[in-house]
């Protein structure tokens, strides 16, 4: 394999990820509100949605700003490996949008909370293997660290939680993001 | 945190705006134009998602020369809390296309267009943070000047303003816009 | 103003033009192919909505072509008539997609024809103003060629073709593509 | 024609492929997931939906990563007919998210899949020609492979195969992705 260029790499990236957030948006459904009175009671079915795409939104973020450091390492992409872990995070990336609606439209329920954490945890399992075989080829020695281990755990137990609670699913959801904003993180 | 580069940064930016632009556009409806006389009045429907359409796409533009003369103090990223607002700005300029097809198709609906200032308060006032912490990090003289305050105060009295009058919402709405087209302006 | 750099000029521009001429694609109706034999007739009412797809198509990807040699005579934009001309020429742009589906799905339809017509005419007109003024800047010694206002005036025909006849008017959609591939354009 | 930048050449190529890429996953169906119990039985009716997007996912990944290695060879775009290849490669890229929709929605639809492999042969014979074209501007003395006549072949007879067997089109609609991932790839 010719070694590939970061440019291209990024840019297809960065594009996915715009993409997928700003749709993220688009599948809000437009509420009803013509009333005679002010009320903002028609956007009380929207909260659920609305809490979810924040979810969705700060979770896209947060792995932008992790696929942002770690390509810094790079300088040329050698190995045909980091190039497909790299396609494979982007098909998992690509799905978030579709689970936050299929999340979204049909709440409560617990299979589509399951497969909301099934994406998650494809994007975030397949992030490790990226970051590890980045780190490898750039001689980084720098090892794989417990924190890189917390999102692909926490969201595997998230795919299973709704069999027992709905509710411990959607804390469970929520560590991730907000594991990353403790002090001392790894960004 | 190690400084993230300024490229990826815009990339990121720039395609959130792109899209978040076309979109508005998408949100358009067909108009029923099949009639056996040449006659545009399937469009009469039509004219108050159109000026909305115009308002929306004319409100980004500015953002978006707002933030390109911004992003151009800055060589890299030092600190954190410039990507999250970023991000936070971001997160409220995706929902510009979603609250505009709210205002559209609820017209004339006063809570409809209190989502709508509030979604530009919003990026209005996440963007003058933003400001603020990048003229930070590049030392730069320049204090946060009387017109950067101009945004942010006419869209929080946009989001009141529907409880006594909507016209005046949508009059105010168009302020900000105008002002920057004024001479002299920070551009 | 300070002058703007060109990089995100161009990057915002052609996130729209990669977007738009997506967006094309995606107003496509899948259309319904479900028979016991094997049969294109589904197909044959896609026909009108594949054609107008193409020649959006290619009007869109010659305006790309057009706009990157434009942009080649820069090195900074110094004006902001240049910025703002260029707002107004991706404003025009992004309605593509829109009036390409109202053409479609209304077809045949005369106002449909006219507005379809009329976006083309805006894009076409303000793309040419964009390029005086860049000529300008750049110190440029060619004058407005008289190929760069066969655009605008063949679409500004087509506005009011479809009083007279629908035919008419989709023979002059057609002749500013057609035209940019004789010989000796000024490509 | 003077020169064109393979800097803006490659950005439109991306954004379209990012675009393409997302477009795949917005176009699936949200399942209806609301059951008592914990079942993923909604989930079957879009297993179909699910295969065949990651058959297109994977398809379009390795279309990138060809573009990617072939515009390496570029310093300039030189010829005319090298920047249309690349739109008409574009073109049926872009169709690409529909005829999967439209294949999935219709399964098992023998002409649905006929137009699904008309457009990867489409995709696939323009590339082809660009990659021609770009070895012929680089002077390149590779010769274009028996390799790279593979994807064009099975597409074409991908289009014929279901008027025999359906299985049979979709066996050999999986060909030209396995047959890249062999060892000794020109990739």
């Amino acid at each position: 394999m010719k070694p590939a260029t970061k440019i291209r790499f990024e840019a297809l990236s960065d594009g996915v990820f715009a993409i997928a957030v700003t749709l993220l948006a688009l599948e809000l459904r437009v509420p009803n509100l013509q009333s005679p009175t002010f009320s903002f009671r028609g956007l009380i079915p929207l909260i659920p949605s609305l809490l979810t795409f924040v979810l969705s939104f700060v979770t896209i973020a947060i792995f932008w700003v992790n696929h942002h450091q770690l390509t810094q390492r790079l300088s040329t992409i050698t190995r045909r490996r980091i190039l497909w872990l790299n396609m494979l995070f982007l098909l998992f990336l690509i799905l978030i949008p579709f689970v936050t609606q299929t999340m979204s439209l049909n709440a409560p329920s617990a299979p589509a909370v399951s497969i909301y954490a099934l994406v998650l945890f494809g994007a975030s399992a397949s992030f490790s293997f990226l970051r590890y075989w980045i780190h490898h080829q750039a001689h980084s020695t720098a090892r794989v660290s417990f924190r890189s281990l917390i999102g692909p755990s926490v969201y595997f137990l998230a795919i299973l939680a709704p069999i027992m609670s709905i509710p411990l699913a959607y804390v469970l959801l929520t560590i991730p993001p907000l594991f990353y904003f403790l002090p001392k993180s790894s960004m």
